[in-house]
């Protein structure tokens, strides 16, 4: 046998909990937790400059909200938001971590000299038991393309728990986008398909000679796994500004004080695209996502801040976008629209990933309509 | 937050099923079997000409084992040994499969014309309720270095309910390798780990410039962390024979027909490599494994077949052999020898990887005996 190397397994995919059953704890810890256990991938998001200086801004510049405050960090990872949120004058910060990275926050808090304001307890967030309710919950729970990981909803859950009523939550609120791109990722994965399946034809022809068992009834099961990894698996990329043909629409907004799980369980949008570009082509259409620390209504925040994850010329962020690929391209002209149908669920083997099914119609600005067509994707 | 595309967190490391307690079954499936469940992974192992060649000539040449008998085969895949079994003149074939690869096996049996001798039962092993017991088990259960995959335990299941009392395994022996070898991927592995360490200390710099946080209190742990992935972790690779400096030994012998858990569970050898070659740099262990077809006392075979994935001129096993570093690397002689004394048992994270503990003393051929080393190896 020899599977892959450990857990390129799942890799490939990982299985156990569905959407609709009960969440296997011990599978998601297997599967999701353990990431977060390792250092190199903590010091990858910790060099993301955005990313670090969104959070830093908004912490210092609001130190009003911190001062003499009770925090809670959802998922403290090394440790990084609640030493901040001690530094800006927080009275107490309870920082919870479910992975053994807990031990190495403790280190650092330490080290930082914050060990009487930081209290590391190593746990998910969902048991924890905390002996005071808290001012602030800052967190960076965001995935690919928002959603992925579904950590929101611990967040929700601390919420719910423990923030006071006039209680601020950082980030505040947070929005998806969605836009009309052009980029050559899908011809190369066009060939990429091709490829693998004159070398699948091959080895069918090479099986039937050398060992006389006709394979050719798997040619179709083949191919569909192979279009569902090159075509409709989400392609991680940081954009140029310059490959966003048109213009990028909300498909989806966030109270972080006010969310429920369910309104973020599946999301549903119907938006029409403009392109702005001249003779262009429509390969793909683009997600991000932006999230602002504006403080609530009662607290509003001294400074606003905002983390953008849009493309951007100086660079992107360890989140890129999400590419979803359209085969084959269109040709499209400025003046013309896309309107877009777009649906996101859990998928239903890991409720961290997602499922997605879009469904786009060119409107030309002549008038004509071309025919909708429907594609599925998937963020893994 | 953002983790590795779905599962590079397990494949960062697999948790859930400890060496003591019971193994999770929903853990195990969402890390180990989904792996087998992709037409793509199939076909890499049915690429793979050494191992169809000799599971192959094990079947044909010994059609007298097959002829009017019942079969089990243990973790069918896509079923290409059930449909060999069949082809032999099997009367029945039991294939099991925990996967969906269940589906494309039935289809696949339909397709070669004896789905009425092939019967495909989707399940494990463990669970499966045959109606009648078997007169040959086959198997293609071996993983890297033999044992990575824990697969063989449920062999052994099989083995104890279902096989007869004068019943046939395919294959029936297996041996563990150990060699002295050459090669240059320890330096290159010293060299990405210095290169992620001085980008470490450049990422301490930064966060404390910028960001106000000492990082420095981790800097033990972050190496510690490297170290484990560059120098402890064994390493895929198809040797060429003369990278082979000193003659290979034998540290486990397994008799499918009467093996336990118990005696696969760890695997402790001590032996003595002598040295072949002149003037050599001694910079690794390699570890591989081969497999026989003998039959058995009652029922030897017609023609004994060899699987073998030792290093070979005429190209590799997807097998390949695992390298064990040892740095830094050590001149050797001819006429010199290297004892070594070896451990391997079951990670404690994962029942289907392995840890290792090596102790090697170089022994001059003067008589000048070098101190010990010993370093743990983690097989992932």
């Amino acid at each position: 046998m020899a599977s892959l190397p450990n857990g390129a397994a799942a890799a490939a995919a990982a299985a156990g909990s569905s959407g609709g059953r009960p969440v296997d704890k011990e599978v998601d810890f297997a599967n999701y937790f353990c990431t977060y256990g390792y250092l190199y991938h903590q010091k990858e998001m910790l060099c993301d400059r955005v990313r670090m200086d969104a959070y830093h801004s908004s912490v210092f510049r609001n130190a009003p909200h911190f001062e003499g405050k009770v925090v809670l960090d959802v998922g403290t990872g090394s440790g990084i938001l609640a030493i901040w949120s001690a530094q800006a004058g927080a009275r107490k910060v309870y920082a919870v971590e479910a992975t053994n990275m807990a031990e190495h926050a403790r280190e650092l808090a330490r080290a930082n000299g914050v060990a009487d304001i930081v209290e590391v307890i190593q746990g998910t967030v969902e048991d924890v038991e905390l002996p005071e309710k808290v001012d602030v919950i800052i967190s960076e729970w965001m995935g690919y393309f928002l959603l992925r990981e579904s950590m929101f909803d611990s967040v929700i859950c601390a919420r719910d728990r423990w923030l006071k009523p006039d209680g601020v939550m950082y980030p505040s609120h947070a929005r998806m986008w969605l836009a009309p791109i052009r980029t050559g990722l899908g011809d190369k994965k066009m060939e990429d398909l091709d490829i693998a399946m004159d070398d699948w034809n091959l080895f069918v022809q090479d099986t039937q000679a050398y060992y006389g068992v006709n394979m050719n009834a798997l040619t179709k099961a083949y191919r569909a796994e192979h279009e569902k990894y090159y075509l409709k698996s989400s392609i991680w990329n940081n954009l140029h500004p310059n490959q966003v043909i048109g213009q990028p629409a909300v498909i989806k907004e966030i109270d972080c004080l006010t969310a429920t799980v369910d309104e973020i369980r599946e999301v549903r949008a119907q938006v029409m695209l403009p392109i702005s570009l001249e003779g262009a082509r429509l390969s793909a259409l683009a997600g991000w996502f932006d999230v602002h620390f504006r403080g609530s209504a009662q607290n509003p925040a001294v400074e606003e801040v905002e983390l953008n994850t849009a493309p951007d010329e100086q660079g992107g962020t360890h989140w890129g976008q999400q590419v979803f690929l359209l085969t084959p391209p269109v040709k499209v002209s400025k003046g013309d629209s896309v309107n877009v149908s777009f649906s996101m669920v859990r998928s239903k083997e890991n409720h961290r990933l997602m499922d997605m099914e879009f469904t786009y119609e060119l409107h030309e600005f002549s008038g004509r309509k071309h025919p909708a067509i429907t594609t599925k994707m998937y963020l893994e």
